[in-house]
């Protein structure tokens, strides 16, 4: 075999859809020259795992670099095992497109190189965003940029310099920063975010209300609708962090206000560039220009439920958009048709995951959106490890289309199964009744026999009909905490006579009725069609049965509290009676 | 409100579709007069949730009968909350389909009674096969068909009378039953199955040789292939379980050899039955008769994978088609398109799942059926969770059709959250190609960058394109019984030199070469093309690399085992070197 006549394969990039695509395309040509340039010493690198590395999860930054059988992935591996040239701390500077030729530049020496190409893959990966914000340059303060960053704050942490940190930015990366900084070396950690909820546009509101409250739990403070205006400094050092209503004081900050692609190098060499400055590619990941293909944090994807293209820059589909380049360069017609945003992330003791779109993501694209938000138990109620978890999914009322779902619960892969099974359906365009009976597996220690995913469309489906009312979440808690804002509206609390009774109690019975469910069939004529009932169980599901008798005996004037007091609870309240 | 106008809903049958479809029709149509019959006295419980109930994961039968908000649900229950007259111990006897009576007796009294109907359900269920041998009627031998019977094992047990168990039958409710016996209650449990291994037609054999290996394991005698030939006793009550090869002691037998449908009523009432005994619905659970309907066991579904009609006796379906029942009844056009066969078991410390086809009922059907058999990290291979499971997925190699995917790993939910989003797809027609980029939702608490359910698909795909020549689990173990059986394989393991080693000391150089994986490009030449080499690694992944290389220097002489050393290990051989 003669490396020498094959194809010379050239890829400029080298932690996730690089790597993949340089080995994938080197198994289907063996002959292929393949050379993956990066101006990185380190490649190929898990960079989702850095927050398990800086908590001390994952102990050694090499684990991150390794494969699963515990081989380092560095330039001898790539060699070695993979027969791939992997040229690191080496910076591409300009392609000549016409002439098929990279202008790299030797970082350590500078000395530059041209290299040719038959074919070329810009996998540049993008930048974190740095706020204009003065401060930025101080020592102390981070973005996530890469593994030589989480070093250096992990050895700063180990070596008890941080006792004070400050996170910017609730999105994923922003709070798994929090938790690592908070959970194994207790750091006194916030978590500032300029919008009001946290995990904005990926999750609506109630599910990011239980996560915060999760957070606080855990002892991060956490500030929604605070951006940071001033990162502050002694003698070249962060000091503090400056919201617009408090100063925080820090001696790390770490700046996880989400990702830009980095796409300067296809800007420059003409390529097309989207208008949020993503590398634009087609389904089998080629640029604009058929030998230049393109994949991972640098370019945008079309959204399989809007048909619009968006950013999403994650190392799993930087892996499948590199494996169908490595295909179409060795002639192979893979596709990549696009993506659905599924997304999950522990934090501490929970997890919460989301595919597709959110309420106020559909609503913003014009869709007929509405909720179906549920609190339902996870496995056989009677199974001993059973526990509540919350799901919210999104549908069009016009179409009933299921646009999203979303999942809060205790850590463990549950909310990850029905994420999963969720995302493979609402991209094919799946209703509410698809989804309805959508055959999840069975056994009382995994799954209800209504399964929660069933049991979320089941409720789709009664308010799609207008079988079923309901409040926001948002509209009950406003109202408990200023009755006024809605002075016509009475609970009708249906739970156990034990557990209404304190509120009862505490609010009185002119803003508190109790009625056990089994007994309103009995005693409906005690209710009156004056005030609008807000009706109030665990999870909601008893609620609607009572709306639906109510109605019937034309008491019309009811609403239910989508998802009940398991979701409100863990929103966590201070009008809660002990 | 007046119920006495009413349409009249009668239902026969009061364990899972029927409550559900008496609830939903219910809510529907308040003013409807919705009536259950059932022979028990005990109804509407869960009845997957009876080994847990023997083993003593659930302390007390009733909750088995509970909501989650902790009510029994008993007659007073559907009256009081439901609104629905529950009539227990009592028996339907015919029905006069012309004149819409169901004719019942109160099993108490003997006394009869006719109902009216406007429209009827049949959730008649299923019964227990029971094996035409003798001993059958010996006291001590149960089926597990109803929660008596349940009570009465339990009872038994914890009274301390049972020290031997044999459990007749290895599927589902044979292993869950064998677990309940040995692990809490330490009853010396035997497992025996006519077939040749665990599970038959729902998992294949490398998945279900795993779970033999692990019930051995933890104490249960597995013997398969033996049928059970007699029940032998002594004064009326069982002292033995006498097979094709030997004879069993026991105090206990359970025989769970499977289930038949309850379809006598609806035959003697003039209702197309089909082959196998089923009731015949059409897609709104309609039977022959367009005013009686029938869900749950007793019926027949179309399998969403096959097309065909097939038996899915499971308490998910049932009450799946008991919603819609319910929906048609009150004159929603609601459909149940059919199933894919998902299943899901725990077994002590690990659980098997699989949803669609397996390779031996894909080939019965005619595919052109093959599998691709992989043995991933559950999660990303550098977090301390990690874990290795088994995934097999079945695909046409004609169409690039999946048709079903098995998987096998610890006790939690990441099997079913792979299982469960298989069974989105594989009942709209996905191919290879589309598991290959479901968007499965990554952190690395959670999955692999690269999933493992795309990572099947990948090995499908390879397997598919003819990239990759793999040998069978089961000839790579007959082989390492005897190596003449195969006497030009030799094996090429590329796992490190710490692990080969003793293989090759024990199995000699000639059986054993050992390359590494990442010194196979340098030193292919000491290879030859005399024998067919069998390439070994821990998860397959590797051998397919270095197949793919060996391909290209003209070394077309290899087989990867698929799975690898990992699917090896967990099936449990006699001659793994220490």
């Amino acid at each position: 075999m003669s490396e020498k006549n094959g194809a010379k394969i050239v890829i400029i990039g080298g932690v996730a859809a690089g790597p993949k695509a340089a080995c994938r395309v080197k198994r289907l040509m063996q002959d292929a020259q393949v050379t993956i340039i990066d101006e990185d010493s380190l490649i190929s690198y898990g960079g989702c795992g850095i927050p398990y590395y800086v908590s001390g999860d994952v102990s050694d930054e090499s684990e991150l670099r390794s494969t699963s059988f515990h081989m380092v992935r560095n330039e001898n591996f790539f060699k070695d095992a993979k027969g791939v040239d992997a040229l690191t701390r080496t910076r591409a500077l300009s392609i000549d497109r016409k002439n098929k030729i990279v202008l790299v530049e030797h970082v350590e020496t500078g000395a530059q190189q041209s290299i040719a190409y038959d074919k070329l893959m810009l996998a540049t990966g993008s930048r974190p965003f740095v706020l204009p914000i003065p401060g930025v340059e101080l020592d102390g303060v981070f973005t996530i940029s890469n593994l030589h960053k989480a070093i250096e704050i992990k050895k700063r942490i180990a070596g008890g310099k941080v006792s004070r940190a400050v996170v910017i930015g609730g999105g994923a990366i922003g709070v798994e920063m929090a938790e690592a900084l908070t959970d194994l070396w207790g750091v006194e950690t916030t978590l500032v975010e300029f919008m009001p909820q946290l995990l904005p546009r990926i999750v609506d509101f109630p599910m990011a209300a239980m996560l915060a409250s999760h957070l606080r739990e855990k002892g991060v403070a956490v500030h929604l609708g605070e951006g940071a205006a001033e990162i502050v400094g002694e003698e070249g050092k962060v000091t503090a962090v400056r919201t617009s209503a408090r100063t925080i004081e820090a001696d790390l900050v770490i700046m996880a206000a989400g990702v830009r692609p980095r796409s300067e190098l296809a800007r420059d060499s003409g390529l097309q560039i989207s208008p949020m400055g993503a590398i634009v590619v087609n389904e089998r990941m080629q640029t604009s220009d058929p030998f230049i293909y393109a994949a991972g944090d640098c370019i945008e994807v079309r959204h399989l439920v809007s048909g619009k293209k968006f950013y999403a820059p994650l190392g799993s589909l930087a892996n499948k958009e590199g494996r169908v380049v490595g295909d179409n360069m060795a002639g192979i017609p893979s596709v990549f048709k696009g993506a659905v945003g599924s997304f999950i992330m522990k934090a501490f003791d929970v997890c919460i995951g989301a595919t597709g779109l959110s309420l106020d993501v559909a609503l913003a694209e014009g869709y007929d959106a509405d909720v179906a938000l549920t609190a339902p138990s996870d496995r056989a109620h009677f199974f001993p490890t059973v526990d509540n978890v919350v799901f919210q999914m999104v549908f069009d009322r016009r179409t009933r289309r299921v646009l999203g779902l979303q999942g809060f619960g205790p850590m463990g892969d549950g909310i990850s199964a029905r994420i999963d099974a969720a995302a493979a359906l609402v991209g094919t365009g799946a209703t509410i009744d698809d989804f309805g009976t959508l055959e999840m597996a069975y056994a009382p220690p995994f799954s209800a026999a209504i399964d929660s995913i069933n049991a979320a469309a089941y409720v789709a489906d009664n308010i799609c009909d207008g079988r079923l009312r309901k409040i926001p979440v948002i509209s009950f808690l406003l109202w408990m905490e200023d009755f006024s804002t809605q002075p016509d509206w009475i609970a009708l609390d249906i739970r156990h006579l034990k557990e209404t009774g304190p509120f009862v109690e505490k609010f009185g019975s002119e803003r508190w009725l109790a009625v056990p469910y089994n007994e309103v069939r009995a005693r409906y004529r005690e209710l009156s069609a004056d005030k609008t009932m807000i009706i109030l169980c665990d999870a909601g599901t008893r609620s609607f049965e009572i709306q639906s008798f109510l109605d019937s005996v034309g008491l019309r004037n009811s609403q239910v509290l989508s998802g009940g007091f398991n979701v409100v609870r863990r929103i966590g309240v201070d009008w809660y009676p002990e």
